[in-house]
């Protein structure tokens, strides 16, 4: 296959790069570097690399903004922001690929589990990957014969600090076996599915 | 209870306001008529109405636009008009209500069975809805000990012509139950809650 991964230099991405080059004809996607320039915030840009590029066999997408800020403090430019971004992003990269690709390409995409666990400061991550889980159904049903669409839901990544502070007791996932995850969107035939890559659920 | 029913003129609004009239003081809110003048889509609205009724207790929602159309035709604006109605307008009835509000306040939105159950055309509700009941769950959680949230997600509504094309084999509820709900989630000690108002979920 050949296999768009973008946000293929981002701390996933980079794992999901790695694992799908050893079977599949991997392109790096993303606005600064890699073999395909794109900004999944700008719909003329899909367009171009869609054009440029109509003969992918998959799509991974390992990129997507939020504000991570307490409800009381979050702007209507934050909010706009991450929906923008995160959600929209993806829902261009599927709705535009729809239209270029052949027949039969997958679209794997990626939320977090935001979408059922909550934390301080995560209501628009919380917000965004929710949507995405119910736009990757919803996307399913109508393409179907069409085009694949799943998602993976990354838990917390052991190798990126970043948030860690914020996510105080919850386990962490390592890269590779996330990475897994993508491999599977893919290869199997899925499609509408969510692939929760996290320990936790609380009831 | 002194209770703001936002949309209390529309289809299930009516139906809300007039069970609640029973036992509570009960204000129709919309940017057209009743007692109290707002638009959610903008947030000087909501604050000047928060401003002019800091004594409310309770605050149903129960208004929000979305398109309808299939996945290939839903425009920039079809989406980002959905988001900012009735997500965004939703959310913002809470993050500024949670500033005026005396301690103890409950707040209802709506969303809808499109969150769990798809339909063509019906993307941009399934991504709304959704976000819906994640921003429940995670406000409920920063609110805590200062204001409840809860949501109502109607199934289609029985004295509701408008869709019924597009819902076809799905089961409707009557108003008068689905009214049930609004009470329920105002006067039960519950906060973070989806309470489901529809028969079907697929597996
Ligand atoms: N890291 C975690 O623990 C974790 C957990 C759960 C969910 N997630 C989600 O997983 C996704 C990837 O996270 P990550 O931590 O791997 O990200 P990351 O390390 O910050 O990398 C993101 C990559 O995406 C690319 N990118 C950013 N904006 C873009 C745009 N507008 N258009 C195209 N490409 C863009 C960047 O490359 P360029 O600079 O070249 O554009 C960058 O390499 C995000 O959606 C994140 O929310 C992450
Ligand atoms: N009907 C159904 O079968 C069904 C099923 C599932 C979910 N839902 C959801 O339930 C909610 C209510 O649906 P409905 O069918 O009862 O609606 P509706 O009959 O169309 O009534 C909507 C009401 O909301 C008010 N409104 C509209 N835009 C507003 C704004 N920007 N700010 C403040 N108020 C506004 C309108 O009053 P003004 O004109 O005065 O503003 C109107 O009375 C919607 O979110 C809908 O998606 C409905």
């Amino acid at each position: 296959m050949k296999v768009l991964v973008i946000g293929g230099r981002g701390v996933i991405g980079s794992a999901v790069v790695q694992l799908l080059s050893a079977q599949h004809q991997v392109l790096v996607g993303g606005r600064h570097g890699g073999e395909v320039i794109v900004d999944m915030t700008d719909p003329a840009s899909i367009e171009a690399m869609y054009q440029a590029h109509p003969d992918l066999d998959a799509v991974v997408v390992a990129a997507g903004h939020v504000p991570f800020k307490p409800l009381s403090q979050l702007s209507e430019s934050d909010w706009l922001g991450g929906l923008n971004h995160k959600l929209m992003g993806q829902v261009r990269l599927v709705q535009i690929g729809a239209r270029y690709l052949k027949p039969g390409a997958v679209f794997v995409l990626t939320s977090g589990l935001l979408e059922r666990e909550h934390i301080n400061g995560g209501s628009c991550a919380s917000v965004v990957n929710a949507g995405l889980a119910a736009f990757v159904r919803s996307a399913a049903q109508e393409l179907w014969g069409q085009a694949r669409v799943n998602l993976v839901s990354p838990g917390v990544v052991a190798e990126d600090e970043r948030g860690s502070a914020a996510f105080a007791g919850f386990t962490s996932i390592s890269r590779e076996q996330l990475a897994q995850r993508y491999l599977r969107a893919i290869s199997q035939p899925l499609t509408g599915k969510v692939l929760e890559a996290f320990a936790e659920v609380t009831r």
